[in-house]
């Protein structure tokens, strides 16, 4: 281990990390001091970040020597950690959230893209906090989505990291050249589009009519892919149907692979290049065919179901409001944002199937999505496809492909293993929730797999009333789904569900490693 | 396809599986015809099935040339459905079970060895059948189980097929040499073993106080890990430990590898030969560890717990009861066997995790027993194991091992790919069932899986209520569980468990391909 070398990275990103405090800072200073003090949430990390930067560069200054894969993966796990400790700080020491393991929560779920909130029960709501507040937690999910991950790159690149050795651990995998300039080129190319597309989609929202602070605030969080939002309803609240297509498509572009998006804006640009990637392919039909899917489940339930249990508050007569509603929450679980128009938790059986299975398959690779990402899902298929033809004629020899892609043996362990561990993960996360004996088992599934993914609301079970109303179907009457929130929740079904939230947003292995003794043996 | 070749042995197979049929005919003409004539019921069977026979006799008598492999696949899947359609038959027409459908369900899930009844709610209760049916359902079960298997494997191999090509597409792969004398050989030695265990379980029973029929009948469905009983309240009816050990005993050794039994018993006997099988040391230290851990569970649970809710209606304040009940139940559900000595739905949650990951896993390979087989597991934790290692240490190569096999990619694709098919249908069955607005989530989940892992019983959700007891918590109050049965579900549901229970005890490719059009072009 390079502990001087560690050490000054680590000063580094904590330097770097909370002085994006300056920002609530300065919106704090021009606003009423009311219940929550933001001017002393906002110190709360710049004092401390810049004390411990300061205190790490001591051992740090002088180092020296290659910086190996083990310490980088010591570094990203270490960092993830302090980011969370540091980020929590300004939320709790504003009296935005009551208790620091609370704050904790709050900050990992937007720190990983998650969007899943504590706030609305026993804390205040989201719309009683004051703006520094709202822009700090839309902050922290746009340094955390694409942010912190180029942040590492270009971190690491300036300090002679291999890119590989770190990018392997990150969800955001971008380049593959092991040269430097060529790297930076790449992290420098990655954040203006990152920016460009935060920026086009803050103009979107404001002329759909959105105020400039909300326009702001969700853009962040919708080309994060993370899914705070500035009001309780979440993007239910505005009620319009601009805002809402300004959000399905940069959800949806969040959710594309990041470096094919670069080489088609740098490149002689040719839109037909999307459609030759075929994990864009797979994620554009995909996401249609869900949405025409979940369109029709709604109209034919509403228009042919005679049982008014099955009918819903929500009037689906009309097809443009099935497709309306389908649209935005199909694009939102699939791509991880976790944004919501409307409570689809009462919706019929097979359409939240539907979006349970989108919130597993999730956006890109390389995008800002989480979930288990479209290109492991393709390879899948391929492999079910191909053991099928195998299994038909022996004597066939055919090569697994992805598109023009040829799945090695060694990449197709890695991407099971993947799969193995996220099934391991969730099934273990459904077991700790489901222990509350408040909460069902459907809400600890759900909310599992919503944490591993990064998606955010979980869906609870209803129960049905004949006049088309609905209630939480769990003992504790605990929401998790886009309106509720996981305030309810006990602490170590929290502590247990950061663990997930980090464990998903590094794609498990990174994360998983350092708990081995094998990983510290020399 | 060699058409006359299939008819000849469909043929062959329709007279000796219809000439069992004399099994129960004997019996019917010796007991009262009461409100079911079990004469009327055994000549359903013997008369249709050998004119059948006779009538492909025709086409078939015939065959020349060889048997390809898939010829081979369709004579399985056909010679399947055949068994289930004429199966059924002394069921309905005995007058056993209303209504030939669910007459070809109870079919399946008696040649699955699954164990799954329709008896009991609109139909008659177990208790109510005369004897001679009662055995038919036995017989069922037990020429399922390895049964079918290995007449295939006998018929099979004297026409000729090369045992390969049938084998990979049956539960039970026994031989891996091509030579046909060898083949005769092993198939005489497991099916002389499978008798020979079945009269030592039935001798078992008998002594230790089960009458000559009852135990009869149970041993049958013992050794095949089927489940089916002569009682409505299963095993639990006889309130006999002895009985209960006589069946731990029985099922673990219906759950262990065949092929590996005969090697021991039949070379110079080495008990110590079956822990140098990593498979059997896996099996039986799970099974073990299981049955610890449900024991500390429950015996936690009752003493420890101050809130009554988690109480049950069973004393488990003594070890001993613990211990008893965790016994027989992990290691019916483990071998997917089925039997209950306890209605074990009103354990409490973590408990109800174990028995679903045992359902999950099952038995050896090469058993009667169904699930995903421990071999498969065993492999999927040794891919993450490896995966975690060149994680770390990615220059060092290591090879992926399970025991002293060295796992190829071919096989490992293969093992992934049924997991993944595991994962697709038990997601199919769940939505299909899931849709009856009278099921929970929970039932339609674990009841999809125990019908793919050829269980039986599936663990309905329940609500505690202060005093201790407990009722079913879904809309329709349809019990799935060990006591419970699966008559209530609609006629579409009790199709599409019929087709898991086929894939599953057939390892779901062979009885997939048959419907793909690339399976039947030239």
């Amino acid at each position: 281990m390079n502990l001087a070398h560690i050490a000054r990275l680590l000063a580094l990103f904590s330097l770097s990390f909370s002085a994006w405090g300056l920002v609530p800072l300065g919106m704090a200073l021009l606003e009423d001091r009311g219940a929550f003090d933001g001017v002393r949430g906002s110190l709360a990390i710049l004092v401390p970040g810049t004390l411990l930067a300061a205190l790490m560069w001591i051992p740090g200054r002088r180092a020296k020597g290659e910086l190996f894969r083990r310490d980088a993966l010591v570094v990203v796990a270490v960092s993830w950690l302090l980011a969370g400790a540091l980020g929590a700080l300004p939320l709790w020491a504003s009296g935005a959230i009551h208790t620091y393991d609370d704050a904790f929560f709050e900050c990992v779920s937007g720190l990983t893209t998650t969007g899943a909130t504590v706030l609305g029960t026993d804390n205040p709501t989201i719309e009683e906090l004051p703006p520094s507040i709202l822009m700090w937690r839309s902050l922290l999910q746009w340094l955390g989505g694409a942010g912190v991950v180029l942040m590492f790159t270009v971190l690491f690149s300036a300090f002679g990291v291999s890119s590989k050795s770190l990018l392997d651990s990150e969800a955001v995998g971008v380049a593959r050249e092991d040269e430097k300039p060529r790297m930076h080129e790449q992290a420098r190319h990655l954040i203006r589009l990152y920016a460009a597309l935060t920026a086009s989609c803050a103009v979107g929202y404001w002329l759909a009519g959105m105020n400039g602070f909300d326009a702001l605030c969700h853009s962040q969080t919708t080309m994060a892919t993370g899914g705070f939002s500035t009001r309780n309803q979440s993007v239910g609240a505005f009620q319009n149907l601009g805002v809402e297509l300004v959000a399905v498509l940069f959800m949806f572009l969040a959710g594309t692979n990041f470096p094919l998006m670069v080489s088609v804006v740098r490149g002689h640009f040719d839109p037909r290049r999307f459609w030759a990637n075929a994990e864009f392919r797979a994620y554009a039909t995909l996401t249609l065919a869900f949405v025409l899917i979940v369109t029709l489940i709604l109209w034919v339930w509403n228009v042919a179901m005679p049982d008014p249990v099955l009918r819903h508050t929500r009037d689906y007569g009309h097809p443009g409001q099935c497709l309306r509603d389908a649209l935005f929450q199909v694009v939102s679980i699939q791509t991880s944002t976790g944004y919501g128009t409307c409570d689809f938790q009462n919706w019929p059986k097979p359409a939240l199937y539907i979006l349970v299975l989108g919130m597993l398959f999730g956006g890109c690779t390389s995008s800002t999505a989480g979930g288990l990402k479209i290109y492991r899902v393709l390879t899948c298929t391929r492999l079910i496809a191909h053991s099928l033809r195998t299994f038909i004629r022996p004597r066939e020899i055919h090569r697994l492909r992805v598109g023009r892609d040829v799945i090695s043996d060694a990449q197709l362990s890695a991407i099971l293993t993947m799969l193995l561990l996220w099934i391991l993960f969730v099934a273990l996360g459904t077991l700790v929730l489901d222990l509350d004996p408040r909460l069902d088992p459907v809400s600890a599934f759900t909310a599992s797999a919503s944490m591993l993914g990064c998606t955010g609301p979980a869906i609870t079970q209803v129960l049905h009333h004949l006049d088309g109303s609905f209630e939480i179907a769990n003992p504790g009457g605990i929401d998790l789904g886009p309106y509720g929130g996981y305030g309810m929740l006990h602490g170590y079904a929290k502590i247990a569900l950061s663990f997930l939230m980090i464990l998903g947003r590094l794609e498990i292995l990174a994360p998983l490693v350092v708990f081995f003794p094998s990983f510290w043996r020399k």
